[in-house]
């Protein structure tokens, strides 16, 4: 699953003030100004696409906005501008031209089961997956495409929960999990499914749940498999050569991607599952086409493109390397986090380093996860977000993924200027 | 709200077989084979972007695909591809570049309180209504994005539900309604609202529920106000010089349209909701940032195109006028339905062709709504859409309206050639 929501909207993040019971994130108090320097290239976007043709592929591309050295910096949420400069650098290799008549219709493949998918996307998920070697596709898997892993995590739900029961199944994933899920699951207080809590919390026998496996995990980073017996969603978008090793092409029931952590195209929203069983994957369908009709069909031709451009470059060496730009570029930030880290005489800690061998680099590498699950180790902070938050640090704190307050999640796929600034700060706290 | 689901996708649309306790619309005895022409020109769009640059401009646009005599013709949706000639003949005007590099943050706009709209979107949606008068959009009225108007009726439920209530709040609309209304209204069996039927069999009196007001309406084309006193969602997204005179500036709390029945991109999925009260805005803000973390960016930006394209015509004469052309259609259409079904010999009958004075045509026109909505007048016919569906004719039956079976809703924005085989068939009926 993707972060939350997006930059310096904290509070189209927090829960509304009308008292609905979803789990809200944020406080009252964490209404702010905007810290991100996002949305500094705006004006350089707009301008760039005011002749006729809509955006001009020959206009500049916007540099590397300027943050300013006292800015309070967002690392709560997940934004993965750091992959806008490969894209830069890929050029009108990855343009999409859409005409004004292309893809009218509600239906992308009356054909296919899932009907709103397109098939050139279709087709360049599964070669991308066989390039990778990260999931099973040749199984019979049906893919269903969603309006990011969100909105397909729900689907995933409304799938697995049985009919006709009395009351909703629990839905449960073991602390720290993504601190969307309660948020996400309890949006309509559904009478199918219902949060549940911690599944360590649980008897590991029982069976009458749904289990939600991330792994790599958001926020810590750790590779899970499903503690419970019982139905299970594998959430999946981390689970690629720049994050991990890849082990192996996963085989489970249900299995969720999404581009944002691929090619770091966060505003396409675009996820897909993988979905080994046909009536669950009718009833994924089902759900979003009750709930959007479907899924943008530019999306899915821009996507194509996208992705048919990170395969080509391992085909034949047509063009930059993806996975090796985002992997060479989370090497370096994390050894200039753990430098930091360690300068700080104590002060913080980070999980240890873990090392696998890859099936698709061919070499034993080191993990690097899309978020640092920063532990503050300092005598009388309890609050380790509220501690950042002074230094000019958000991060999202500890509890609002099931577990300690002492530990933030921190977004390790910004831009370089936010990244920078990040470790200077870190290295002026002892 | 737009059509329930697309083209020859029986199934996907009826619910699933487990039992959920959604309004299924469609039997299991409706999966059929793909009946719809659409599908047709798929070979030619993916050949048409090969090319490295995503889709070609160059390549020649699809030609109306061939109908074959003896086709079962689907006009059960709501597929607008009526348009597509329109954008044809724009020709590059209407083309959108997207760069690899552009929309890649989850957030467009962090200062708005919709963070994922598009500045530019929200200029040229603005821009529009000013143009045609149809929507008070200057008022402090607030725009909030979704993946198509179908969310954005969700959105609006949960923002208007009341919080901690001991039981869902119901959700009305007089019969006959959109079909849609209640399998998306309890597609999660909300702790918060529930579909509760005809809005006509409550007292006038009673506020205690959200009513639904589509007008012109889904499927009947009728002009409707408020029949209830409390909380009302306008579904106005027919509302537009092609289907019905412009009589004023509708101004209600919660507007709802989408570009499906504007410039026919329902593959676009991109609706808007003009809404009055800033927490309202906020509460439907909430609920799609986690159904979706927002809305597609490309959908946006091609959409911003598009409408543009479709303003400039009116400001300075630059291209094809989309409301003329719709216009047009649409009155050649009805005309040549209500020519057919009198030639029936009072087989079938058609609501009364209403006019009135359109402030954006200056000048008194009829309506020409988007749906026929048929009625069998044959002895011995107790289901009209069995009737037709023996004439080759899938049709939705009116029952799903919550009204009568001897009626059916005819989608009449297909294409040509399906619309021209519609007239046949119904002609050669007596």
């Amino acid at each position: 699953m993707t972060c939350l929501c997006v930059p310096a909207v904290f509070l189209a993040c927090a829960a509304p003030s009308t008292g609905h019971k979803t789990t809200g994130l944020l406080g009252d108090g964490q209404q702010q100004r905007n810290i991100n320097p996002a949305s500094g290239t705006r004006g350089k976007l707009v301008a760039a696409r005011a002749g006729r043709s809509g955006m001009d592929r020959d206009a500049p591309a916007p540099s590397e906005p300027v943050v300013a050295p006292d800015a309070v910096i967002n690392l709560e949420l997940g934004d993965p501008t750091m992959y806008e400069a490969f894209w830069r650098e890929a050029g009108e290799l990855a343009d999409v031209v859409i005409p004004g008549w292309w893809g009218m219709s509600y239906t992308s493949d009356a054909g296919n089961l899932c009907w709103f998918l397109d098939p050139e996307f279709e087709r360049e998920v599964r070669r991308l997956h066989r390039l990778v070697g990260n999931a099973a596709v040749d199984d019979g898997y049906h893919l269903v495409v969603g309006t990011g892993a969100t909105q397909l995590f729900q689907a995933a739900m409304y799938a697995l929960s049985p009919a006709g029961a009395d009351r909703p199944i629990g839905v449960v994933s073991p602390a720290p999990y993504y601190s969307s899920y309660p948020p996400q699951t309890d949006l309509l207080l559904s009478g199918y499914y219902r949060w549940a809590g911690d599944a360590n919390a649980l008897d590991g026998s029982n069976d009458g749940h749904i289990e939600l496996v991330c792994s790599p995990n958001n926020p810590d980073g750790a590779i899970r498999e499903a503690v419970l017996s019982g139905k299970a969603i594998h959430d999946l978008v981390y689970y690629w050569p720049q994050y991990t090793p890849i082990t192996g092409a996963a085989a489970h029931d249900i299995m969720l991607f999404t581009v944002s952590k691929i090619t770091g195209h966060a505003g396409t929203r675009l996820g897909w599952a993988l979905v080994k069983d046909r009536d669950v994957a009718k009833k994924m369908v089902y759900f979003v086409d009750r709930a959007s009709i479907g899924v943008s069909r530019d999306s899915q031709l821009r996507a194509a493109k996208l992705l048919a451009v990170v395969s080509d470059a391992y085909d034949d060496d047509s063009g930059g390397r993806l996975f090796d730009f985002a992997r060479r570029r989370m090497a370096e930030r994390w050894r200039a986090l753990r430098a930091a880290v360690a300068g700080t005489g104590g002060a913080f800690s980070l999980p240890e380093e873990t090392t696998g061998y890859c099936n698709f680099t061919k070499q034993t590498v080191a993990a690097y996860p899309a978020f640092a699950w920063l532990r503050c180790e300092k005598d009388g902070v309890e609050d380790c977000a509220e501690f950042l938050r002074g230094q000019g640090i958000v991060a999202r704190g500890g509890e609002q993924f099931g577990g300690d307050a002492r530990c933030v999640r921190v977004n390790m796929l910004d831009r370089d200027g936010v990244f920078d600034i990040l470790i200077r700060r870190i290295s002026s706290i002892t």
